[in-house]
């Protein structure tokens, strides 16, 4: 089996798996923020934990901020930023590739809190437009509450230039709030060196447990309890802390840390198989393959074959791929972020998104190149009657 | 070892770690929004999860939404509630012996969002006064946005009326959110016959995984989405579902159900360990003791010595209860609920919170009966010097 869709999310870790099964056997289970013992050990775990994460992330452990993962850390942000916003500054800066998770609070902001939502431009390969976002800026300068554009695009992998935008809303005075869901654990990544204000990490992207992850925040004072509760991450999110989901976190960065040498050769690996799908098959389309793209993501389309058709074909072959984003795998239109990079029907509902991680290489891209080839060919005959 | 904090946090559970052993065996991990065949596992797994709940907490399958704990859900459904509020209704009804978390949410919605908090009068058993909730209901029926009151006290385990509350909000056509995190898994529950319109749970209460938990909503689409995301929850909590979780929470509302004929015994245990410390110690006090209470509950104090000493001193034992509430360890003071129950300085420090699950009975009240006498005399003894 090769599973192919870590943008959805990663298996759990061997690691990870090892660490839960020593876990499981003991009896330090408790709250946190108990006064016995039990509580306090697992506390100093979290305190622990919290210190190995900032390390590998790049940022002091108090910068880090323990939730159920990017959707809450993401709405937790927009929640801190914008609700209390200053009245004379009322337009966000965002694009069209951002996940739904964002544009629908966004939506939301617009709607409901007078917001103005600004788009910057981006080209076919699905980069921004740096020239349109100094812009915007310029223009809006004193108006802007924040700046949200993410570090790496769920469907394409395409990197965006958030050490650039960073740069520039520090120049502005403007604070950016940048998704790092899909980049941390796939890309070195470094939070303080970033220059960004705010970014959050899912742990079950990395291959942790899900419903685990964490805000990280330049100044985390800024930010207001969404989630009410106790004393717990010192007042800014409340809840007893999924605490061995926090645990299986710290393994998966450690393991990301440990392996992340691995990245380059992946991306070799990655770049000579759709180099050769493009030899077999000329009007194959790898979508933003002229941007940089984590190291292990391929958006592939055939024009004219259905996407879902090709990820059935590839599972009878025991390959795991989506369509697009797993979120929006029950759309059968072309997804939202490709209509933005202008990319047409015929293409947008042939394309598979085969994610792989790490530990994959040479051997998993010669099998699916195998099965794709094979799949592209054997549809291809049924598409031409 | 006899831990005794199951309000604070319930240890896993024997089948939850089972489960999880299995599970970590198996190859089932994706994101459960995926369309291939081991998310639409996961996915299948869910909804059947959501079945079993619903049946043991006693709504219907789609008044079940997912999230991350009671914290949440109490910040979501505040946040549903109060922020879309008409105009006119701006006061809400509470008491003051609700969980911290309840209590800073409606702390902002007053000083941010104009509401009125109107406490209703509780006895000092702990219990609230109907009459006084009928007369603020009466007074203020057409400007009450909410009535947020408690099902179980964590600290005492006492038992509020909420059948009685939601019978009264049903009659005056007003909303009633009841916080149930302390009920469901310890005593029964039926969210359908209670006539609540919005409930809570945390899965660790009940011995599944931390960092999950779900909503009980009698008309679910009354909520708004405070977590963006995409479909998930259909549309009202964003998020990648934490999967795992949510199959041990459904592992241990089957293990409560099946057991939870066990509740009269551990009731009638905890009744004759409280009668004999009283019987030894005269002086000692049990808050709350004319109230129906949890099963398996007791908050006991000996006025003059210190609630954390006695708790070293039982832990020296290898038995471990708390001071308080977990959230509240840090004070050293009275608790705001004892308080609100008129209880003194001297009572107030040297409560310590025994709490039992349906494993328990006899066996394990006579032990902590045993040590907790022998620390009674010693630290009376220390004390008196």
């Amino acid at each position: 089996m090769i599973y192919a869709d870590y943008n959805g999310s990663a298996p759990l870790l061997p690691s990870v798996r090892e660490h839960l099964k020593q876990r499981l056997d003991s009896d330090i289970f408790a709250n946190p923020n108990a006064i016995h013992s039990i509580g306090q050990k697992i506390s100093a775990g979290l305190e622990k934990c919290r210190q190995t994460i900032a390390d590998v992330v790049g940022c002091f452990h108090d910068q880090i901020i323990y939730n159920s993962g990017s959707s809450e850390g993401a709405s937790h942000i927009l929640y801190s930023v914008l609700e209390f916003a200053p009245a004379n500054k009322k337009v966000i800066i965002t694009s069209k590739l951002e996940h739904v998770a964002i544009l629908k609070a966004l939506s939301y902001y617009e709607e409901q809190k007078h917001f103005q939502v600004k788009f910057v431009e981006n080209d076919i390969d699905g980069r921004i437009r740096l020239d349109h976002l100094h812009n915007l800026l310029s223009i809006h300068q004193n108006e802007v509450a924040l700046v949200t554009i993410m570090a790496a695009n769920n469907e394409t992998g395409v990197i965006q230039p958030y050490l650039e935008i960073a740069r520039l809303c520090t120049e502005k005075k403007i604070e950016y709030f940048c998704d790092t869901t899909q980049l941390i654990g796939k890309d070195d990544f470094h939070f303080t060196k970033s220059g960004i204000d705010y970014a959050v990490c899912s742990g079950h992207k990395l291959g942790a447990l899900s419903g685990t992850g964490f805000i990280m925040a330049k100044d985390p004072t800024k930010l207001s309890s969404m989630v009410f509760g106790s004393t717990q991450e010192r007042g800014l999110r409340g809840g007893t802390q999924h605490y061995l989901g926090v645990e299986t976190l710290a393994v998966a960065m450690l393991d990301f840390e440990k392996n992340k040498t691995k990245l380059s050769s992946l991306k070799a690996a990655r770049l000579k198989f759709e180099a050769d799908m493009k030899k077999d098959f000329p009007k194959a389309v790898i979508i933003g393959s002229s941007s940089d793209r984590l190291p292990g993501t391929t958006l592939i389309g055939f024009p004219g074959l259905h996407g879902q058709a090709v990820q059935i074909e590839l599972e009878s072959h025991d390959i795991f791929v989506t369509t697009s984003a797993a979120c929006s795998d029950n759309q059968p239109e072309t997804s939202a972020v490709l209509r933005a990079m202008g990319v047409n029907d015929e293409l947008g509902r042939s394309v598979i998104r085969i994610s792989l991680s790490y530990s994959h290489g040479e051997k998993e891209y010669a099998e699916i190149a195998r099965v794709l080839k094979s799949t592209y060919n054997k549809l291809g005959k049924i598409h031409s009657y």
